[in-house]
């Protein structure tokens, strides 16, 4: 039998304000839950938006409202979710640090949690790669959303034999996009998300220099009123401690490798276990990348960008990413209690494994 | 893709020192695990003889050692195995104290945990039961393997109207048991496992008397070189303390209820959830119980007893049971890491979610 | 890999002119398969109102109107649909007669058929049954619809300790029941569907009295420009050959029994294997009626209506009744064709089984 | 709930005269079914000595006899099974034209069938493949069993720019093989199983003069006691009638195309749908080759043979081949009667579908 869990704890983040709470509260309802949501702080409105418009629903199919709760506030929200054992499962989209701790104080008490945390994710090109198909979707999966989303790419390993062809490409295409308000036509990068995350890039690019990170492109901010910065290219070695981390800004941190062994080590090197891409056309390295040996991500692509996930399959990472996988065919079992049942309808008792009674 | 997660430790309890090894073991090798093992410290001779059993095997089929290795030894072997990030998950069968730790050290680390806790298990008679075969499985539950099982029944739930009748009944019973070496025919109740677990004993009883408990039957250690102690019957009630712990010993609380709904609420007032029973004849009671607001264990069962699962199912437990389920259909999923695959083999770039590049 | 199988045929009947399509094209045309559909020749305006409808929805989402073809016509269509080979899959809902010609022209062009041909649904009511809820759900049950639903209740099995209270009871509300306009409020059974289905619930009624049945209620059409009949409640043996036959109307053949095997045996020995339902409290009746040896139809229900299925369920039936399963978490499968996969990636060849080569 | 369906007939051909059953009985027991077993008539040693081996397996675990039963005997038994109205599933091995006999009968008396018929198995070798791979595959799946196999290469379609090298090759390793004895080492190619077979392939190598075909090597039977042939390539057109049908001997069709569309309309032009295979190393012909516009036959191979199937997949094939699946992980459904049950455990009617009665 799979029975609702109770109360679902939906915890969000900033850069995907609705769809994260879509996938979520949406699977909890459907298998019988209650949803307290807590979006992030810094988007208040799309959280009472979306909460109006889920109220309009459960009125219109005469529904208790109480059955979706939202909450517009920051960590002491989140800590009392955390903390409240009535709240059965929490499911938390953010940072692994946060996530880390969240994961801890729900444990204490024996909660469940379902955690989607920081990703760092690379894209390989083989030197059979095709060089234009991967330069989009560097392009788009490095610089778009003006890299604030958790499966941007945020390293590019690159086989020897076409580094050089494929760094100078990416400048080429780099040194076009224009940073501006992205609800405007032909504007693909948008500004960082608050002053803090401005800062955060400023310290961010003098920690790579400090760490012999070049800048080969980009590397400043855009004075405006704006949080605007250059989209920003980086030749850096793959040993830097700068590249463990996840910079939440349009930075690509780009790599030179001579093997697939050597790339996939690489890939796999990070604390985070995400997103990933390989772009080539021989079967032997796609079957090599996508098998036990190839990357230890939640997602494995090839040919395609780091992001971009189609909603029907499971998403999610390993490692720091945390573990959780919030879609995908299955992933309603984490919203429901699991009870093994055995009814003996008759008037003997059938004790299980052969053992005889007296 | 379904790819192995790599190495998987076990750590199993000196109760089951085979079995629960098994059930781990066999399907974390068949998805391709190598598996490190470390049995009771108490079990050693088990541990090696096991181990033995499965060289021999590994050997005539001509796999490689390494992929079983087993460790004697204690707590500081566990915490080594919960530290090494190697191990990417780590089943680990014990007290709900034990395991909490284990799950955070396993956490900080980001690597995965299968919890197999505490049960505090009960059997509720209806007004409608047939008594004589509650009678047979609360013994059975009650006193098999001297109540060291997980499953063991340790709290009976008793209607009012069959609460008189019932527990003489099993006055009369336990009366009868032979107390002893349980390789000998006869001998239903064998020692407790070590001088520490008498030595609980005896102050579990202090605390059951000092929490107004009853002693009905028993109470009392046998006088021997083992470490024999009597079946014992409590009458206490269901908002004594120590009702909500797990007393390791064939130790009973009966309590009385006056309404199924009451009766639920008891049966889901301790911390732990791992198995349950009812005794009733009435569908409508049977399908409660197995519903959303019945028995919130993770074993619910009708007419058998709490123990003796059909390894089959799904087996474990949630609140402080930890929540694992180490058999059934899907537990495979456990043991393996999954990655969601997208290959694209065309030359265009299907971005997903209808987004235009460019 | 499950890919489409191309053009799926789809045969519908009067009774259920809106649904079976429905059910039958939704999985088909999700599994990315084209719909040629052919509705009853007695109900084309619901024909072409729906082939409308559905036409607006794909020139809506911008597909091509040739994914769903609707015909008007009689029994050349649908064997021209059956001929053609281009229809991989001729799902038929109809009489088990017409069906078995069908499946036998699809099979000799090795076609697949999806078949959901004739029922003749047994309610058996137990000793302890609550009786008023069964004299509710068999007058649903087999006056509803006129009794031209395929899961009609056709057959009546009285145990013999209810036999006459249930009869009388029944009789008592079947004389209440108003005969007219299904539209009107208050009216429970409109007319029967043609003016042949009238002739045919003549000489039913002529063939029941032939072979010994005897008329409690009903018995006779009713004169006027519709099709309208009596509810019939008739005493009949289970040996009679006419209740071995689905007669399209609302006619109830009652039966006594004197043990469950002798009822189980009887709601079995007909050809035909669609519905069934028990009314029983007791645990072990229910578990042995849906067991192994207990009803062999495609569905089986406790204290509810042979009628009525949620569509949630496998819907469907043994024996002549076709074994079709149109509903359910797994029949989109019959909608497509599965391949068995394997690449070899390598420059090896990995013979299986062992085999050496040369 | 899913129930055994009684009694399971399974009838098996020469050519695997214990695989075949192994994987429809073993299934059919575990899902409680008892089997009724038919041999092919040229092997009676085998299904007595496979009946003797089960019938210790059962004595063994005390279970009764009577739940496996073997005959010895042709056709006249074959068709006993076919219309006994006692044997729910008739798994039927063989040619299609019998089977399409035998499921008629089956139908008639609304029985299943699970069919396993004639294949006529294509590779397709492009411009990119590994010659020397597809070499020896082709020369293993054609000559292999002296090309009795139901998973046989019997049509090999080359890519213009390869064709004559790989035809050349094929002759060359053709001359090699030793035909005689297959029990001695060094003997790929034994006996056809039968004078019948013999004359079968003599009537063949003339049928395929007439039609155009030109022998390329082999082409005569070794006089002999045996049934030997030897191993024969022709060159022949894809339109040809002889190579829509199975001739069960060492005879391969070889055929040019010029672009994948053509080879895939060539493998799909016959009747039979059961195995095929194709030679390359881009991804884009391999996803198309398996995709919905690929292969139209239930296995779909790359760069392996034909023959040689992991019996972990589903096993069968579409169209003429009969549309079974005899393994993969959902076969078992095919030994079960599923009956969807609704249990209503209250003391109210809820009627589906949002129906109020009365």
């Amino acid at each position: 039998m799979w029975n609702p869990l109770g109360i679902v704890g939906v915890i969000t983040a900033f850069n995907f304000p609705c769809a994260v709470l879509g996938w979520n509260a949406c699977i909890a309802l459907v298998c019988g839950n209650s949803v307290v949501w807590k979006g992030a702080p810094t988007t208040p409105l799309v959280t009472i938006a979306m909460t109006k418009i889920i109220a309009g629903v459960l009125e219109k199919n005469n529904l208790p409202g109480a059955i979706f709760t939202a909450f517009c506030g920051g960590a002491q929200i989140g800590e009392a979710i955390a903390r409240d054992p009535r709240i059965h499962l929490v499911s938390f989209t953010g940072s692994s640090q946060v996530g880390l701790r969240v994961q801890k104080i729900v444990n204490e008490r024996f909660g469940k949690c379902l955690l989607e945390l920081s990703g760092n994710n690379a894209i390989l090109v083989m030197d059979d790669a095709d060089i234009e198909l991967a330069v989009r979707s560097v392009l788009f999966a490095a610089v778009g959303s003006a890299g604030q989303r958790c499966t941007t790419c945020r390293r590019l390993l690159l086989h020897e034999s076409v580094y050089q062809k494929m760094l100078d490409r990416l400048v080429d295409v780099y040194r076009q996009v224009k940073v501006g308000n992205p609800l405007e036509k032909g504007i693909l990068c948008g500004p960082l998300h608050t002053r803090t995350s401005r800062v955060n890039f400023i310290q961010g690019i003098e920690r790579i220099k400090s760490e012999g990170g070049k800048i080969v492109t980009g590397g400043n901010v855009i004075e405006s009123e704006g949080n605007f910065v250059q989209p920003t290219i980086v030749e850096i070695s793959p040993g830097a401690d700068v590249v463990k981390e996840e910079l939440f800004a349009p930075v690509l941190y780009v790599m030179k490798f001579q093997s697939l062994k050597e790339a996939i080590e690489i890939n796999n090197s990070v604390p985070q276990g995400l997103s990933s891409s390989i772009f080539t056309r021989r079967p032997e390295i796609i079957f090599k990348w996508i098998g036990p040996q190839g990357s230890d991500c939640g997602i494995v692509n090839v040919n395609i960008p780091t992001n971009g996930a189609e909603i029907g399959g499971a998403f999610g990472g390993e490692k720091a990413t945390g573990g959780g996988r919030e879609a995908g065919s299955d992933s309603w079992k984490q919203y429901m209690r699991r009870s093994t049942c055995t009814v003996n309808y008759g008037s003997e008792l059938p004790l299980a494994q052969g053992i005889n009674f007296c």
